[in-house]
């Protein structure tokens, strides 16, 4: 029998999804999963975007442009615009989720080896598409005890290597909600300057920003870092589409651009009803962010309040995205997570939360924490926290 | 400035795509550009397909499984076994397209350095897909003069070292139209067997095969190479649907399918609306192919006729898919394919041809040969043959 790869090996399980099977027992025993762990919004899709697709007169369905619809790169363009963001249409290819446009990045900035420095925790993914482009991440740590700040740039520099060929944030971010200051950006641009290395910013959640004080900071907005600087972008969160698959790599680099756009030619082009529905959703209107800025906000502190509320629990305030990472009093929250699911109930329900282990790249780190997407309506959440709050009691108890 | 990757450098453009600049030339000098370079068909798609999705009720835009809806994996299996191949539900992975199911395939199956051994000339991506993966082309080379049969297991055998992984075949073939035997299939079977490799075939053509004489003989039907075999699927050309991008990877072995599915966890899910038309589309009235087919044979035979009027041309008679490989009597195909778009015109009309040369591997091969596919209607391939008749001549006169 003809073996299967070494990377086919390495490849990690999704963090998020290995405990569906567990999900399956507990929903077939009867009960009611309240998913945590899972960062699918509850959201509507904008109705302009829908329509779109409804009432698009297609007689073949054909393939797009390789960089995507020339309409919507330029619709796009104006949107970012509009942000404050000097972005071209040719500086955009649209891509099959924010997970290809990663994947490009990687593949047109990195070879076999070399390294990308990310803090962690960071959204599990990075490791499989990593993985997947045989390249080294080097995580440097960020900690629950400083909200998850930006590490000391002098960690930063003790890890970079002449393999080191990138640097990776998330920002807002996904596991840990934090977003950078003005500040830290600028100080990343200083490091990717001065030892010559792109940075790679996923901004995906760019809207997802609670507190009227605080603003996001791009990448593509630093002057200076023209050529080192890489976004990634996705309509999946912005317009609770993340069935579409559509997102984009954005870069002043015209040889990124260039490379990134021969690996979008070998695989044709990105879909194209999604492409549709997601010109169409650049009209929604003003009013869908403020509801569902309003909504998250409410959830998330929601949330927060109802956590801090049960002893033993360490978590900080989310500025934006729609996760938090919080700390358990409890040995470890992979077995703690499985055991909800498989053997436990609170009048019949229960939850699934996502353990924080998946999310970091040091081994044995962060497992008594777990990533909480707040998806889910108020009196969910609020339902979900007095079940976790008895199950970590009964768990302890065991 | 950062450089980018030896792998983004080496990214092959597309063959097919790189002339489009020249074809804008052409256009903006008003001339008609017959695009005989591209396999976009210009057959509609089924209404049933195109109206599943103008009628899907959908609120929110989710993620589906990252295998793909179970459903349409559920309907997939009992096409498959419609066509006598014995495939479960489990054995298959939805994808976004045929594109990424190779990339999965090559993850799962081969590691950076290792080895792929493709008859030549091949569709030209899997050199995007190889060099994307860290992993080497092999090429072993087969002829116009035997009509792009499998070239001798010998030619193969010489080629095998430890580094071998895979033997991956087009079948029906995009560029060659060729079809393998049965004899054929067993050798390669065989083969794979003898040196415990992996035998990856792209079937996204199975349907397109214009004599009653002949059938399509998968490696999935194969007896004793079931941990061997994977198979590589696509909707795109199969309901004329290349813009949804979906495909499937398709194998008995666990393993690679376990190995598959974490490349697939780590890109979330292939596109929704795509797997609503792809669902719907295997509901397609049987008469649709008929007329289908019936259309390709009448221009298959028709460009072929053609073809084979003009005096040193050399074409065989493509047993399946929708392209054929030409030979002609001029001194370079690229010149020649940039020349009849930049400097000819028939009557204020030309001809867009993909130059061979982009799907070997083997460099100075196929250096006169062009791929045409014959995707137009009749008329406009009997006036395109008419076309390239004159072109030839001029272009030898200059």
């Amino acid at each position: 029998m003809p073996k299967i790869s070494n990377k086919g090996k390495q490849m990690p399980e999704s963090p998020i999804r290995k405990l569906v099977p567990y999900a399956d027992i507990a929903k077939r025993k009867g009960h009611k999963v309240y998913h945590l762990n899972i960062g699918q919004p509850d959201i509507k899709t904008p109705e302009i975007a829908l329509n779109a697709v409804k009432n698009a007169d297609i007689k073949i369905l054909e393939y797009s442009h390789s960089a995507g619809f020339e309409s919507y790169r330029r619709k796009l363009s104006q949107y970012y615009k509009g942000h404050a963001l000097p972005i071209d249409f040719e500086d955009i290819i649209i891509t099959t989720g924010g997970s290809e446009a990663l994947l490009f990045a990687m593949g047109s900035t990195m070879d076999v080896d070399d390294e990308i420095i990310i803090p962690e925790p960071f959204y599990a993914n990075y490791n499989g598409f990593s993985i997947s482009s045989g390249v080294k991440v080097v995580p440097v740590i960020s900690t629950i005890d400083t909200g998850f700040a930006l590490p000391p740039i002098a960690d930063f520099e003790k890890l970079i290597t002449p393999k080191t060929k990138a640097i990776l944030i998330c920002n807002p971010g996904n596991p840990t909600g934090y977003l950078y200051s003005n500040d830290e950006i600028q100080q990343l641009a200083a490091l990717v300057k001065k030892h010559d290395l792109f940075l790679i910013a996923d901004e995906v959640y760019r809207e997802f920003i609670y507190d009227e004080t605080e603003e996001h900071h791009s990448v593509m907005s630093v002057k200076g870092i023209e050529d080192n600087a890489i976004m990634i972008d996705s309509v999946s969160k912005r317009y609770s589409m993340c069935g579409a698959r559509i997102g984009c790599i954005v870069s002043k680099n015209k040889e990124v651009m260039a490379a990134a756009m021969k690996f979008a030619q070998a695989r044709l082009s990105p879909p194209t009803y999604a492409q549709i529905a997601s010109e169409a959703a650049l009209e929604t209107p003003y009013i869908y962010f403020e509801e569902v800025i309003d909504e998250y906000r409410d959830r998330r502190d929601t949330l927060i309040v109802e956590l801090k509320k049960i002893e033993g629990v360490k978590v900080g305030t989310p500025k934006g995205a729609f996760y938090c990472i919080a700390q358990l009093p409890i040995d470890n929250a992979d077995k703690f997570a499985q055991w909800l699911l498989e053997s436990y109930s609170y009048n019949g329900e229960t939850v699934m939360v996502a353990p924080a282990a998946g999310f970091y790249s040091t081994p044995n780190v962060g497992q008594n924490e777990v990533r909480i997407a707040y998806v889910l309506k108020k009196e969910d959440l609020i339902r979900s926290v007095e079940i976790l709050k008895n199950a970590i009691i009964a768990y302890n108890s065991i």
